[in-house]
């Protein structure tokens, strides 16, 4: 069994033309799928026109109480629902998941020694219900997931989109006779070595690469965990990572499109 | 094969206490089940923090671009996936979907000819995919609804939850073999007699005494198209109908409850 999984965010989220585009092209791709979908900006826009305060701490939202409440009301319902009702227009049978139908994703609350994070679930090799999305994949359902995940004990809790796409791939590539493939998909046509000009992507980034670039800030800000995540499935059993637009998911020949090599 | 269908409305979703007591009795309900979900007070609580104004037309809320989002929100995100990380922290394997998912309930939006409620989708006997929902129950999947639909255009639609409970009882019943119960739960003990007395709760109700009751005004406001959906069900091949407390779900000798008969 083949499986694609496939991860879109960013501005694909945000902006309706770019949602729908990025859905026909996810819809074009043949045979097993998977599809994560970012939060882009809705979470944000409500906290804010709600008056709840957003804390960042080195770059990463704070889930508080009411944090949590905002996110998964975007995230699980408004842009998950909305994703599946635009797949089903377009004769996809996608049914929409957080990690707590069917217990398919669970999650543990993140360690507050150092920082305290608050609402947020971290997963593990443990995590995912391979069970389940094979289950749903063999009678032709396509799941899509949101970042949300649970604890087995009730509680909801907010998980990283990227990290939530590894582990599915990672967790399924696992599985006796499956192959997967990552894609991570957003407005970019790949990992960009310049960030003013936007045909400067790389065709392909290997791990030492990564590393170097790292360390010298040619990669930065949110694509340093996009990449980690990208390279801890690689190194875990999944078969191929890409990171590029969503119009090459349906053309194996279109190279906009960074891969990552060992 | 028998189905248990079970609506869950009113403060049993407004009050935390009540929603864990009464998902607690739905688990120890026995056998093949089916949960829908109302709205409760959480969307009107987020318009009015978001300052968005809710228009009634005769008691029904109109349904307008603004206020979809927040239902939408509302009853397929936070509410519905609390209602699944809940049933799974009991062990109960439950499923969330609004009618997208799995192209499980399929509406058309209402006729505006007389009055424009907005957004608002209407379901006929065609609306329900009997299929999937016999699928997920087979595999031990017990699927929780919310009330949205959509329209196969890539819209979704508010629809009343009643009216979802009673078309998915009755387009079950339809099936080979297929037998339903639908079971109206909410924070009274039954239809009243006299509303000041919660004990005055009639044991059975039949069409003829609920018309009088109707024309005399004893019955009134919401309980009336609540009744109205409990007799179509009935006289459209759901095998009993009850409505009361969730206590009586787990025990067949319990009498706090109105049986309609027809």
């Amino acid at each position: 069994m083949k499986i694609n999984i496939v991860k879109i965010g960013g501005n694909l989220i945000n902006d309706r033309n770019n949602l729908h585009t990025s859905l026909k092209y996810f819809c074009q791709l043949k045979g097993n799928k998977v599809l994560i979908h970012g939060g882009g900006k809705k979470a944000d826009f409500f906290s804010s026109k709600l008056g709840i305060p957003q804390k960042l701490i080195q770059g990463r939202r704070v889930t508080n109480k009411e944090t949590l409440e905002i996110v998964i009301m975007t995230y699980a319902g408004i842009i998950n629902k909305d994703i599946v009702a635009i797949l089903q227009s377009y004769h996809c049978n996608a049914f929409g998941l957080c990690g707590a139908d069917g217990n398919c994703i669970k999650s543990y609350l993140r360690d507050k020694k150092n920082i305290d994070y608050g609402y947020v679930g971290d997963i593990n090799r443990k995590s995912v219900n391979t069970h389940l999305i094979k289950f749903l994949l063999e009678n032709n359902i396509v799941p899509v997931f949101c970042s949300i995940t649970h604890d087995g004990n009730g509680n909801l809790l907010n998980t990283n989109a990227d990290t939530i796409a590894s582990h599915i791939a990672i967790s399924l590539a696992m599985e006796k006779n499956c192959k997967t493939e990552l894609h991570f998909c957003f407005e970019k046509k790949g990992v960009l070595q310049n960030m003013q000009d936007s045909e400067s992507f790389f065709q392909e980034i290997n791990f030492s690469l990564f590393q170097k670039m790292k360390k010298n800030h040619t990669i930065k800000n949110g694509m340093v965990p996009k990449l980690e995540n990208a390279f801890f499935a690689l190194k875990n059993g999944v078969s191929k990572v890409s990171i590029g637009l969503p119009d090459y998911l349906n053309d194996v020949n279109n190279k906009n499109k960074t891969i990552l090599c060992p």
